[in-house]
Parts: C-alpha cells; sequence; structure tokens
C-alpha cells in the first residue's frame, strides 16, 4: 500500500468506520459505560499507523485550502483524565502542518486576572480566526469538571454569591451549547475529543512515569488525589457530554487505552469534518486573470541578472 | 435644596419616575412609536442638572464600593442615531468616578482582524473585569443596524456563505440574547441605553455641527447618507429591542431631544440598578483585625522622623 498515494488512501467511507461509532451528537442516549477504552476495530499497530500518516498529509493540504479560502475556522477540544495522552494525540496528529496555521492553547489553572472575568473569556480571547486551527488542550469544559468535582473551587471563583445556585450546572450547560452554536453560526467547525482512557490504563501510566527518569516531570502528586476522584470525574463528563451534544459541536468519546488507536480515531474525525466544509482554492476572475497575465509577462522580459 | 447632601437626595422612589416608564424589559409589548423623543417629566433643565449632579455623586460612592466588593462588574451599553448625544452623556453622567474603575470602549468599523473572528469577538475581550464599569459606546447592536441596513457590510464579513441565511437576524438575536444571559449568570450588571432622538432634533444638531467651527469636526457626509435610511433604522431598533430585552439585560429607551432630560434617564437608572446590587466594603474578620490592631500599635511607636 503507497503510504502517501492517492490508491492508498482509505476513502471517505473507510475513515466513517473509525468515526462514526465514537460520535456523539445529542441525536441518541449517551452512556459512558458502554463506550469501552480499549476499543481497537479491527487495526493493529502497523495499519493504524499507516492511517495515521495518511491522515497527517491530508490534513496538510486541508489546512492549507482552509487558510485560502479564508471563511471558516476550526476549534479542536481536547478534554480527557490525567495520562489520557492529550498532549501526544496533539502532538501526534497535527505535527506536519503549517504551525501558522495552527495554534495550541493549554489552559492551566486559571490565573487571578482571569478570574476576574467570566469564565469561557480566556478561552474566547483564543479563538481561532478564520483560516486558521485552534487547539484546546483543556478547555472552558473544566469549569464543568474539575469545579464539579472540587465545590471549594467554584468558591474561588468571585461569582457574586447569589448567583451560585444549585441550578448553575444547567446553566453552564446550557451558556456553553449557547456560545457553541454561535460560533458554529458564524463560522466555526467545532469537534470536541474525549480522550476516554481506562482507570487501569492510568494506573499503568502513571507507574510508567514513576519509573522512568525521562518520564518524571510529567507526573505530580496533584495526580494522585485527582484519581480517587475517578468516579465522581466520569459522571461529570457523562453529564457533560449528555447536555452538550451537538450536530454542531459534537464530541468523540474516543478510546485511548491503545494511542494508536486514539489517534486513528482523532485524525479520520478532523479529516472527514474537514473534507465536508468543500474548501477550495479562491478563484481568480478574468479581469484579474488578465492582471496576472501581464505581469507574468513583464516578469518574462526582464534581463537576468547574473548570479551574485 | 443641599446639592450632594442626604436631605437633597432623591430617595429611590423618586429616581423609579424618571426609570420605570423607559424601561423595557421584555415583559410586555414594545412599540418604539409609543416613546415620545421630546419627553422631559415634570423637569426643566435646572432641576434636571441638581438631579444629575447628585446621581453622580452617588455613582461615585457606588463604583467605590464595586471596586471593593470585586464581585461584580457592570456593563453600560450606549446606542443611537449619529447626534443623538451618546458621547455628551457618557461624559456628563460619568465624570467624577474613578478612571481606575472605568473603562469606555468605542466601537467604530470592525478592523480586518477583527472580520477574522466571530462579530461579538472584539466586544467579548474589551468586557469590564469584575469590580469595575465598562462603557461600550456603540456595541455588537451594530451588527443588527448598520449590518442589518446595508446587507453589503454583512457580504463583507467572511462568513462562510452557506450560514448567510434568511434566519441570520433571528440567530443573532438569540445569540446576543444567549451571550447577555451567560453575562448575568457570571456576575454582569447590564444596562442597555437606546438614546432615542427625533429625526427634526437630529436635523437641527446636524445644522448646528455645519454651522459651528469648532463643532465641524463632528460631522461627516457619511451622517447625511445614514440619515436618508431612518426609517429603517427606527425598523431595525425596534426590533432589536423586541427581541433583545430582558430582566437581566434590560434597554432604557431614553428621550433623547432634551439632553439634560436624557441624563437624567441614563444616570438614574445606572444608580439605582447599582444600588440594588446592595454592595459593601468587604469587612475584615477577628483574626484580621487583631493582626491590624498589631500594625497600628507598631506603627504609633515608631520613632516620627525629622521632615527632610
Amino acid at each position: 500500500m503507497a503510504k502517501n498515494g492517492k490508491a492508498g488512501q482509505p476513502d471517505a467511507k473507510q475513515l466513517k468506520q473509525y468515526v462514526d461509532p465514537f460520535r456523539v451528537d445529542g441525536s441518541g442516549e449517551f452512556h459512558l459505560k458502554s463506550h469501552k477504552p480499549g476499543e481497537k476495530g479491527d487495526l493493529d499497530k502497523d495499519s493504524a499507523n499507516r492511517i495515521i500518516d495518511v491522515n497527517r498529509g491530508r490534513l496538510r493540504d486541508l489546512q492549507e485550502k482552509l487558510y485560502a479560502h479564508d471563511r471558516w475556522s476550526v476549534l479542536l477540544i481536547f478534554q480527557g483524565m490525567d495520562a489520557a495522552g492529550k498532549d501526544s494525540a496533539v502532538e501526534h496528529v497535527m505535527s506536519g502542518i503549517n504551525p501558522q496555521g495552527c495554534q495550541v492553547f493549554s489552559f492551566k489553572q486559571p490565573t487571578s486576572k482571569e478570574l476576574d472575568h467570566d469564565f469561557m473569556w480566556r478561552s474566547s480571547i483564543a479563538l481561532p480566526e478564520r483560516g486558521r486551527i485552534g487547539i484546546f488542550n483543556r478547555s472552558y469544559y473544566e469549569e464543568l469538571l474539575v469545579v464539579r468535582v472540587h465545590p471549594q473551587v467554584l468558591a474561588q471563583e468571585k461569582i457574586p454569591p447569589e448567583l451560585v445556585t444549585k441550578n448553575i450546572w444547567k446553566e453552564r450547560f446550557e451558556d456553553v451549547s449557547a456560545f457553541e452554536k454561535y460560533l458554529a453560526r458564524n463560522g466555526t467547525l467545532i469537534l470536541k475529543f474525549f480522550l476516554n482512557v481506562s482507570k487501569e490504563e492510568q494506573r499503568k501510566r502513571f507507574l510508567d512515569r514513576l519509573e522512568d527518569p525521562a518520564k518524571n516531570w510529567k507526573f505530580s502528586l496533584g495526580d494522585v488525589a485527582e484519581r480517587k476522584m475517578w468516579d465522581k470525574y466520569q459522571a461529570a463528563y457523562q453529564d457533560l457530554i449528555r447536555h452538550t451534544s451537538a450536530k454542531h459541536a459534537p464530541w468523540i468519546v474516543v478510546p485511548a487505552d491503545h494511542k494508536w488507536f486514539a489517534r486513528v480515531v482523532i485524525s479520520s474525525a478532523i479529516v472527514s469534518a474537514m473534507e465536508k466544509l468543500n474548501l477550495k482554492f479562491p478563484t481568480v476572475g478574468k479581469a484579474d486573470m488578465d492582471e496576472l497575465k501581464k505581469a507574468q509577462t513583464a516578469l518574462e522580459k526582464e534581463s537576468p541578472r547574473a548570479p551574485r
């Protein structure tokens, strides 16, 4: 199979099988338990890597068209438990595309300046411009995850206390959904990836980080504390996916125990969604084309200079 | 009547009469025709100026508390036809308050960078922080006014053409309403002022700008072109006020033919809304108070230095 040749490219139908089973768009019920973190389709690591490689090439082409077309922007949101593979997925799926057309924002604990604003403010200002891909490594969804699991974090957010009622999560679901609908209406393609790793696989990856000196820096004691809240996080993820999935802003529940399979799903989802945008290089009109011809002729007539 | 004394202050009930008749919060029908631009209540210019002056003092105190309390932010939006008195209203109502706690943003024609984003992006990044008053002199509502009256402006906005349907205004009403609901839920007090000037009064003010050399700079030929679209603008204002009025984000339809009456209405609306927030200076707890006492004692014990 040619690695990048047209002949070897999985067609749209083939990509579908790596996306559709994991796509949640609000049209049906959603139960996190029916999504298996260990799923790997009919692939092994080698065949997966071939697909990832081909997808990477297609993504590079699509990004170029996105930039030239200059109407749509693409927002990719990555969420998942610690060690679910967010950073490495971004690295493997996106490397190869022109960095000028792609920006990654990693959202850590909010600063005091950020807390002086509404909770989506810091994400809003980082939204991708038309023609670009913006990647959020964590996002405003943390407001429905870590803030929900740790009520004391909510208390630090400086919201007038009389506004913090038992409806706050319902309100945030509504507000986030309305925000994404608005973005979609104005030309943002939104894809949200939940990297669904199993508790056992997280344990292995944590041990790996502790055993390998080169990976020690990725581990923090806080990660173990968060792991103790596993079930609360899973419940929070299920609830937010139920309430914020939409056709214009679907969640892709990515089986993440096999990193290579996760990357097939992620890259296939991005490629198929961008291909549907039907991006085209802008065409040059007759009048402009005549001008271009003139410029060409003038350049050809210039006497070639001797190389310095 | 003492100008700033407690005794001379109009109480909450007195202020109400200058706000309630002009407040549109979505609870009833709205017809722009029933709002008279020449309205001036029971006031004359002198009594109006006394109220404005007292309100200005109260606003200064309220702003100080808002800043110390550090939970709420206040967003004041000013819209109106050319020469409706937006700039001078901002100047007269707000001067006197600490500029550190107040920022004015005037939104002109969007730049190419701004058009690379969704239409509320440039306003979002300018939103006031907690503890501050943000003033928008024109705002994202221009997207439902000038853009609606001049369809060619919409065409320049670089939105993917397939997303620009006949539903676009309905969608924008929804999106703006959802955005304001979200801001209100997160601690923003929102007041929106439509300075309702009559066509005849605009004519007089334009002539004034043309006759007085010191005011010439405020006039542009474009203003006359826009004046020709008067009825379309009035229809657009009526439609947007109907669709975006809410208890948490009311429109105040300010009679604007008498600038002094407009300022009474605007300042009374801001003062009464901020007083309802029940802002308080943060209190110091027992333990902190003991520390403050110690610091005081230590400062008192220091031997006074000779003045240099």
